[in-house]
């Protein structure tokens, strides 16, 4: 294996012997990601992703390395997640080895099964999820909504802000999301409400999934941060603005996020990213630098990742007419994110916080400055003052019933195949009750 | 069974033939509560506590209810808290049936272990733990301390405000907490500096073990809100007010509290509180009338609890010398608390989030204004302003390494036989690294 984690799973001419396994799609050779999908009729079993088709892994357990294998049995991929990566990546080799040899075919075509026709579920038993704040430009556009002279808080500069999130609440891609009943209060109101939320809004985030755990009171250095990262999927962070702006002061968004977080189902490997490494975005000018526990020399040259994220929207009367989804958002991770993926896993730990196998941990929102670059409508539409009009000649300031919000990602760079992460998508229902 | 919840199992006259059961103990036979605890040389255990003594479930489990006794091979109780309530009272009034009659007690004594020489563990394998800020004289006393004219805001009279906390540092008394390590800000300093907490500090909180739950999507009315609290426990919510300080703006604490939180081991079911219900401390003059969804008669009328809550510290120092443990406050739960049990479970589902068997919700600071009402130090020293002395001349404004913080709370009502907690306790240990 070379320094940046390269071996010949990685191998560009790399192909596969299963159909629409080639470049071009999410999932070539070179991307195997994870995930817990059920095929008609059966319960979740772990998978992998090949082209169009999801392999069941227990199926082929007896041709898997033992430490990888032994985990498979778990109700969910925490186990396999736990494994030292050294484990990891000798699974990734073996599943690529077996997808590239024609003589794999026979034994096992039977174990394949149409991604398309299978129930997506969460990869991990959820512990705990995690929401950061590292979106910069997200911060400064939201924060220059309340805040015109200030928008981002002194804080920023120093500290990867982050808060505690729901786990109970995250579902995988494809179940809806049930408008959330809620306290609001208008500006000009002398009490609040109780009705459903009339400001709900999607946040296009990256979501970090957590391998092997540290012990309570044993902070993870930074050094060793990455190790701790089994990979990405998309996340989003639906949220309700009315019921969030209400209730937020002091404790923080509660509410207004925990109804509903939905994540892509499969986990795009720390392996399968490692051709797509680069700097992260460079300070501004006069930003301090990162406190010690937070700076790391390998950080710095290649913690960011070449990932760009989109976010579509459909209405009920687009579909209706046959409109293509409109895009709302692109936006490119690294160039995003103030804080790297070692710095959000070590400023988390540093308390002596532990981590523990299957948490998810989300970035926050991921924007770039100007248009088409807004990861949620509430900076795109500026809090509502500046409608979009969709396809069709429908306006929205924020979600309606019916709404389908699908977010999409690749992973890019020279001289690699580009690798996708799927999408995560869900529809607006009528708020219950 | 009266309209109250009160049957035989709640009879003063009932004794127990287990010694040292007696009235005036934490454990007489009118409590029953549920734990797990690891007797010496085995695993955590499903335990009811009577007097001093703590009974083994799995032992007796063909003398109890079949429902109740097929949870008890489960990793926490939370099949049994998951159970219909009328279970969970089945299993209570067997237990007091079997406790209270001597030709049992052959059977039983095999299975008694004296609770001091077991270990405590979590009850439950931990799903979500919340936080919520419903003490107000907290609120009140803390937000003096930041804005003088204006301590309460304006959305706390309307907003049983609360936040996600993190479960995966949630433990049973008696682990040590260690000092966290985080980033803090003086108010004169250009930069903040990174290190060991220096306002390091407790909490006196009651926490809510939740029993059923509810479906995503599907709010709890507040009518059925009690049907899902199992119990009560103590909850010491461990805070470092530096870190807290500087990182909490705009997402609510984080960093400051995931370190650790401590329970008390044992669950005092909501059966066994019945005869300590009470009204909800009144509004104050020209406080506004609950929203219609936080608003139910029986609440109105019995919703609080007539519980006494305790703090101590006793410092390294001062057990050397023998002195007994200083008492910090002395708080009345349902004094302290602007809303209820029942209005703090059904906010927190009104959205439509889901709790889950073996949530864990927090109170929020208890305190009563006045001397010896503080549930915290930051409210006690004032910031840190007004430092206390303590048996043998020390002084304190936070907590140092070597104090230890115990929890005690008892419930008491006239007529009725009067029922205790247990503790829940921890000691400082100096930071890591």
């Amino acid at each position: 294996m070379s320094r940046a984690g390269l071996d010949e799973s990685h191998d560009p001419a790399r192909t596969s012997w299963v159909a629409a396994a080639g470049a071009g799609g999410d999932f070539p050779i070179q991307n195997l990601p994870l995930g817990r999908f059920a095929p008609p009729g059966h319960g979740p079993r772990p998978m992998v992703a090949i082209g169009d088709q999801a392999l069941d892994l227990v199926d082929i357990a007896d041709l898997l390395p033992e430490a990888a294998a032994a985990t498979l049995a778990q109700p969910g991929l925490n186990a396999l997640f736990a494994l030292p990566a050294a484990d990891r990546r000798a699974l990734r080799r073996r599943l690529s080895a077996l997808l590239a040899d024609p003589a794999q075919a026979a034994r096992l075509t039977p174990s394949l099964h149409p991604i398309a026709s299978c129930t997506p579920h969460l990869p991990a038993q959820l512990g705990d999820y995690s929401d950061f704040y590292v979106g910069i430009h997200h911060a400064r556009q939201v924060g220059a909504l309340f805040r015109p002279d200030a928008p981002l808080l002194p804080n920023y500069a120093h500290v990867p802000i982050g808060y505690h999130g729901r786990a109970s609440s995250v579902r995988a891609s494809g179940v809806p999301v049930v408008r959330p009943h809620g306290q609001s209060k208008a500006a000009d109101a002398a009490a609040p409400r109780f009705g459903p939320s009339a400001r709900l809004d999607y946040e296009l985030e990256l979501g970090l999934w957590i391998g092997t755990g540290n012990a309570l009171g044993t902070p993870i250095p930074i050094a060793e941060a990455e190790a701790h990262l089994v990979g990405l999927c998309l996340l989003n962070d639906w949220s309700a603005r009315d019921l969030q702006a209400w209730e937020y002061q002091p404790l923080g968004p509660f509410l207004g996020k925990s109804f509903h977080t939905s994540v892509s189902p499969w986990v795009v490997t720390a392996e399968a990213l490692a051709p797509f490494r680069r700097p992260p975005a460079p300070r501004e000018e006069g930003a301090p630098a990162p406190l010690p526990y937070l700076q790391h020399e390998e950080d710095a040259a290649r913690g960011g990742f070449s990932i760009r994220l989109e976010a579509f929207l459909s209405s009920a009367a687009m579909r209706a007419a046959g409109h293509a989804p409109l895009r709302l958002a692109e936006v490119a991770a690294a160039d995003a994110m103030y804080w790297t993926v070692a710095q959000i896993i070590a400023h988390h730990s540093s308390n002596g916080c532990n981590l523990r196998p299957g948490d998810l941990i989300g970035t926050g929102t991921l924007s770039t400055p100007g248009a088409g670059g807004a990861g949620s409508l509430l900076e795109q539409t500026r809090g509502g003052a500046a409608p979009i009009t969709l396809p069709g000649g429908e306006t929205r300031r924020f979600l309606e019933d019916g709404d389908r919000i699908t977010l999409r990602a690749r992973a890019e760079a020279p001289g690699a195949v580009a690798i996708g992460f799927g999408e995560v998508t869900a529809e607006i229902v009528a708020a219950a009750g």
